[in-house]
């Protein structure tokens, strides 16, 4: 399934189509976890006839918001690309004193009031200062994982998959401080679960800007792939459904300026425009 | 107003009481913030005899649980005690390098899913690591804040004041990361409102471990104030109601282990045990 949230409801894509299951995505209410994550295996249930009955709109006319609404935490992973960590100490001396690995450095943390979709678009809040794009494969967790598990045992707790943008001011403050201003951390095009998205390792993710490609690269150059990161983090803390995690960027990374369109897509799971301003 | 969260409902704490108001608080719903603090305006106008009709219970015999329940964001001050700092950089060869003013730094994150109350606990996830206990003033956030406010401004956006265990386990990885492990938040033993708790910035706060005094401070000690902090925060990110800020820890930080009872206190804010297993 393609599951995603819209300016209006939920929506399962089929092709150019978005069908509404708003209906059986339940209210946010005491239950921990984001309701469309939760709500999977009904929505697996769904049949054709129930599908056919439902509201339909084109892929093309709604506005997409972040398909995983209101997660816990939102973890990101940094330097999991090694032609990044030998780029990022290149050009930035302030981040170079600090890169390490990310079994030294471990998870950090962006902020879930930062969260937008595509459609919502970034602003700059520091125009004046470097603020950076990268483009990130983002794994939705699926259920609570309150216990470590092994990295083998780790692919039954994944949701599904997402194209992320992990946006970035440059400078001195704490990461966890410069990757969380509103609308730093974007989300979509939908969230793609895994029957459907395959083995992700073997994905080309991309990202340009104004038409110019800045970012390519293999997911299978990951440091620490998918599994080995879930398995990392439920060592540290309690994961629950909608959880994410920004499994970290490639090389290519590099400034955006308001009035700039940023493309970003994943094979099979789908792309995403978006402005910023 | 000192209100608190226990197990099994919400309380007015009048003197050794507990007043049950659980049935004024909503449930968990669309609406964003924490259910306690959006409500604020609402219980003010409880008037006597609404109270008088209500359950009691000793405050003894509850059971304390953080009194905010879903904050959207926790936010933690480093290094805001120069006293602090220079301790730091005596014992932490690792944080010492990294270590930075506020003003440079800004603020870290620590995970919502850490946060428990009093009565909860904390857990020691790494027992064979060093893990030390910062004892902390918290400031509720009480409003939605979508816009920089000057700290001048800032004070009628304070829903209220906490104490706060900023459990830390020592090591490279991210602080985000170090400080996010469940059970790592301590808030309680309720949420004092600004009327109630007078000028903050006199009160003196301290903490032991099993008896032996190894915190104390006048919250005057600290580098950014409250206002300060609020205004700091604001630039970056919107902020809602029951948004916590932790406002950064003095001298004498040290480790904990398994069977020792913290206890802390601020005056006017009252008074914590907290358990370590």
């Amino acid at each position: 399934m393609r599951l995603c949230r819209f300016a209006g409801g939920y929506g399962l894509i089929q092709g150019e189509d978005v069908i509404e299951i708003t209906q059986h995505v339940p209210a946010i209410g005491e239950d921990i976890g984001d309701p469309l994550v939760r709500t999977l295996p009904h929505l697996r249930t769904l049949n054709a006839e129930a599908l056919a009955k439902a509201n339909r709109h084109r892929l093309a006319d709604v506005k997409l918001l972040s398909p995983v609404r209101n997660p816990t935490k939102i973890l990101a992973a940094p330097n999991n690309y090694r032609d990044h960590t030998a780029e990022m100490q290149n050009v930035d001396p302030v981040a170079s004193t600090r890169m390490a690995t990310m079994e030294e450095a471990g998870f950090f943390l962006k902020a879930t009031s930062s969260l937008v979709g595509p459609s919502e678009g970034v602003v700059l809040r520091f125009p004046t200062r470097r603020t950076d794009h990268e483009v990130e494969l983002v794994v939705v967790i699926g259920d609570v994982i309150s216990q470590p598990v092994e990295a083998a045992q780790a692919a039954r707790f994944i949701a599904g998959y997402s194209i992320g943008l992990d946006i970035t001011l440059r400078g001195p403050e704490e990461r966890s401080l410069r990757k969380s201003i509103d609308t730093y951390t974007v989300l979509g095009p939908s969230l793609v679960t895994p029957d459907e998205a395959g083995d992700v390792s073997k994905s080309r993710m991309r990202l340009s800007v104004n038409g110019a490609l800045r970012q390519s690269a293999l997911l299978s150059d990951m440091v620490f792939n998918v599994e080995e990161q879930i398995a990392y983090a439920s060592r540290f803390y309690t994961l629950y459904p909608g959880d994410l995690i920004y499994t970290g960027t490639p090389a290519g990374v590099g400034p955006i300026r308001p009035g700039d369109v940023i493309h970003a897509d994943i094979s099979k799971l789908g792309e995403i425009d978006v402005y910023v301003r």
